[in-house]
């Protein structure tokens, strides 16, 4: 059941120690406001980290009092029964180092001079945030996190955690985030700092001094900020060129999405400190796990032990599924346990933090996971000879694993490391429920995304016909694994041959069951075909073995197989 | 050849006739700053109108002295040999008024109080630029323009040219345009506007009262309005994550990206008039030849009268490929002569200024048919006995028309309206050539842009067994076309038979010459099969004829089609 966590209440940690910074200044001391739901175990494992995102705080869930209506900002999707569920995981959501939201920040007197920090507020780094975090984990006596989660900026923290506290945390969630911040990025960040700096109430930073406030400079970077967490898709649907509203000031504004922007722009300057929001773009623009890619991602992300699961949305520009796709890469670069999906959505940015079924599946099977291992007794049948061609302990790749059935299978009887590529978003959900890694991949993509034999076996049941290019793919399943198994329909199958022989018809029967203009199987072969290809690309057929679509042998199908035989499986590897 | 023009020279023309304006005012008189390239041929009507985008100006090719290196926006397309050849054509370029260059605008004196105009200047509209410019045609001596074209807001003004003035262009070419803005569009031109409203040395636009510019709030706007020129890709070829240049001010700088930006903010702002800017802006914004959907766009262009050309780039995210499909798709229910591409591009909306080889010959054939009628004596043999099919002066649709050989022949035959969709941009520039009608479009996407029965004839040859769903596209033709003309090859011919029915291979011969891996047919069929087919969707078989694959007629092929012919040809209808 799904419910709200009701009024929560923040609480204030005071930190006396001094924080060393990784831009060379040290902060003598500092408070942290944070806010926790749900109830930590004995063993206190069950601990989930929440960090939020550029102008986000500690409150992420419930409400602030009774009569509130506004929630915390993630409150779909942390509470009893939610993806992050509070009745099984104990939340902590903080706001971060430089914040404006009660932990210590340009906002806070400096100790040293008795006067508010201001522009003197030393330059925070996602680093030094996730260090900060630490200290609050060791507070709490939480020594490993079940998860740490966040979206946009506060992915990048829970992918910093994973490089520097590798032994801290069980799973990370990254959700509509980067690696790091492209040209772009840093030039929309820096029109929105140009925006503050150059109101003349600024006052370099100092307008405390002044009684004053960049209200202005402030409202414009927000309204730029704010487009880019929108699509051109969802501002359409929003707004289109619609007129302005007449409840609303409306001077000088010709059109209603003129008026939201400013509107928003003045609200955000009411309650965001323009210190605050120059450090929080400068700690993105800085974010860089690979140091001016001095070091690759992937070597990075070498030393992480935890699972992962990256999401994007299609429709976010601001931080696009190529860019969380530059991360799953390097992690399957790494041979990590990752799972990623591509999530339709029109909402662009922002998508991150609205509801939406798929994400909401995606996100709570995982994050079931997180909580309960697998249990025992998941035991499916699968035809075939596929079982005895893998090693125990093998690094297995499916191909179009579907509900990840067979993988799940080996990973019972071989204890097998195991990852799926996979298209449907349902199937990836089932794929997670069974608590497998699966990436959400087109397989008319290749493999390029794998190195160079990264598997031992790489298998790939009933899709071979369906692909654009059969040879590129055998030939890719041998670069990237040992050995190869591929089972395909055979379209020399007796029936066939009749059909088309005979009475000029393309078949359609239980082994082709699709008419010839609408099939998935856009190339078909017959097992002599498939052999002679082997051949061609230097492939050693180690076995094969023939059944009809039940998975039983018959007698003929052994003696003549491409007659006889409806299904193939071959064992496969590289001529020496 | 290609070269430059070498020195142009600017002049001024006056109008003291007043101008009414659409959103209400009049201008009493006005300057417009001029370049012309070219000679104007005896019967003028060699002229081509090129109209600038939101910060162009009159300067569009050649250079202002013989020692400057900084040529007009456009020289690269204008000049001697160039797409637009002034070895044949009169181009005519101005300055806007409203501009800053030399033209009427805000800096210019208002006659009736002897002070510049300033904020007071009328809004003016792309509405009134077309007036303004058709006076400037009358002015020169010139009755219809050759050609009207422009990129961005340029490409803006000449769609609203062949809505205003259809009798007065022959073509125009529409560069990655749109119809009108999207929210986020008006989104990005309000910040722009907003950054220089809040400068303090705007004074409500009365700046020149103060003897001072907003050099900053300009420099802000063109820094943002820079962004969305470019593309995430170009930028981050360009600067990536890269540190400033040491040899230029970098106060406050952490990335090349930013010095770059305020660089170009800098500049602008020295040359470019703050209320000129959000006139400009303002004129953008406002465009809609729709009245804000009161009409449909096809409804709208259904009186234009001359040839279209539109090109968009794929990564312009301000103007994406998309709504300049809206204009191809409307322009197509309306039934008008448009041609389409879409060029690959890494440089955004800028490509339409930068130099590209496949952007250049497209252009350059589009241009060159302009400037010459189709010469006749284009004769090309075409088998099958798809002429016969055809009536005199039919609506033909050729899916997949490739080079055009075989809508040429029948234009040059038959005198039809074609048109034709084919994907390969080189296939695409060898029909304008042929002065054909081409869209760029895939068919797998359907022909949901097309009205029902808008042709006479749709034909698609050789192309049925390599697209997703040819069940669906048969259909669709029939929706589209009172007939279709279907060819494809015949699975069932007698060598295919034999390959599969007893040697088990899938059929490799001069009819199928690719390996099953390997080739775009993707959905094989017999002739029986398809026969089966267009009984199944309510399909009329009027007349069919096979051949082989020369095109010739075998007596066995006559008597057994389905055994011995290789290719057929169908000619459809629906059943009644």
């Amino acid at each position: 059941m799904s419910q709200s966590l009701g009024v929560v209440t923040p609480e204030l940690i005071s930190f006396e120690k001094p924080l060393q910074l990784e831009r060379g200044q040290t902060l003598p001391r500092y408070d942290l406001m944070i806010e926790t739901y749900g109830s930590l175990n004995a063993d206190k494992s069950n601990a989930v980290l929440v960090c939020h995102a550029l102008s986000g705080d500690h409150h992420a869930a419930g409400y602030h009092d009774s009569e509130s209506n506004k929630p915390g900002w993630w409150n779909h999707y942390i509470g009893p029964g939610k993806c992050i569920d509070t009745d099984r995981f104990f939340v902590v959501s903080l706001n971060n180092l430089g914040g404006c939201s009660g932990s210590t920040g340009p906002l806070s007197i400096n100790p040293e001079t008795g006067k508010a920090y201001g522009p003197a507020f030393p330059e925070v780094t996602v680093l030094d945030w996730v260090h900060a975090q630490a200290r609050l984990a060791d507070h709490l006596g939480i020594h490993k996190f079940a998860a740490i989660v966040g979206g946009s900026l506060g992915g990048m923290q829970a992918l910093q955690w994973s490089i520097t506290y590798p032994d801290r945390l069980e799973s990370a969630a990254i959700i509509a985030a980067a690696p790091r911040l492209t040209a772009q990025n840093i030039a929309f960040n820096e029109v929105a700092r140009q925006a503050i700096i150059r109101d003349p109430n600024f006052f370099g930073g100092n307008y405390t001094d002044h009684d004053v406030i960049p209200a202005s400079g402030v409202g414009l970077a927000r309204m730029v900020g704010h487009i880019t967490y929108l699509s051109d898709i969802s501002m359409g649907e929003k707004f289109g060129r619609n007129l302005p509203r007449e409840d609303r000031d409306a001077e000088g504004v010709n059109f209603a999405v003129e008026q939201y922007l400013r509107y928003q722009g003045k609200q955000f300057s009411g309650r965001f400190d323009a210190n605050t929001y120059i450090l929080m773009t400068r700690a993105l623009d800085y974010f860089d796990p690979t140091l001016n890619e001095s070091t690759a991602l992937s070597q990075v992300l070498s030393e992480t032990r935890c699972k992962f699961l990256i999401l994007s949305f299609t429709t976010d520009w601001r931080f696009s599924p190529s860019r969380s796709e530059e991360i799953v890469d390097a992690l399957i670069q790494a041979g990590k346990a990752v799972s990623y999906a591509r999530l339709e959505s029109a909402h662009g940015h922002d998508a991150f933090l609205i509801p939406d079924a798929t994400y909401e599946r995606l996100f709570k099977a995982f994050m079931s996971r997180v909580h309960a291992d697998l249990g025992g007794g998941v035991v499916i049948s699968h035809s075939y000879r596929i079982p005895d061609w893998i090693d125990n302990n093998a690094r297995v790749l499916d191909l179009g694993c579907g509900d990840g059935r067979l993988l799940a299978q080996l990973v019972e009887t071989h204890a097998i490391h195991a990852l799926g590529l996979e298209l449907e978003p349902d199937k990836i959900a089932t794929c997670l429920d069974l608590g497998l890694s699966v990436i959400q991949q087109d397989l008319n993509r290749g493999l390029s995304n794998f190195n160079d034999q990264q598997f031992d076996t790489v298998i790939m049941t009933q899709t071979l016909q369906a692909i654009r290019r059969p040879d590129l793919a055998l030939s890719e399943m041998l670069r990237v694994g040992r050995e190869a198994i591929v089972t395909f329909p055979n379209f020399a199958y007796i029936r066939n041959r009749i059909q088309l022989g005979l009475a000029g018809h393309m078949p359609v029967n239980p082994q082709l069951p699709n008419p010839w203009y609408d099939t998935p199987n856009i190339h078909l072969s017959t097992f002599r075909d498939f052999e002679e290809l082997c051949q061609t690309l230097g492939i050693q057929i180690l076995d094969k073995d023939t059944s009809n679509l039940s998975g039983n042998r018959t007698w003929l199908g052994t003696i003549w197989p491409n007659l006889f035989g409806e299904v193939a499986v071959y064992r496969l590897t590289k001529e020496p």
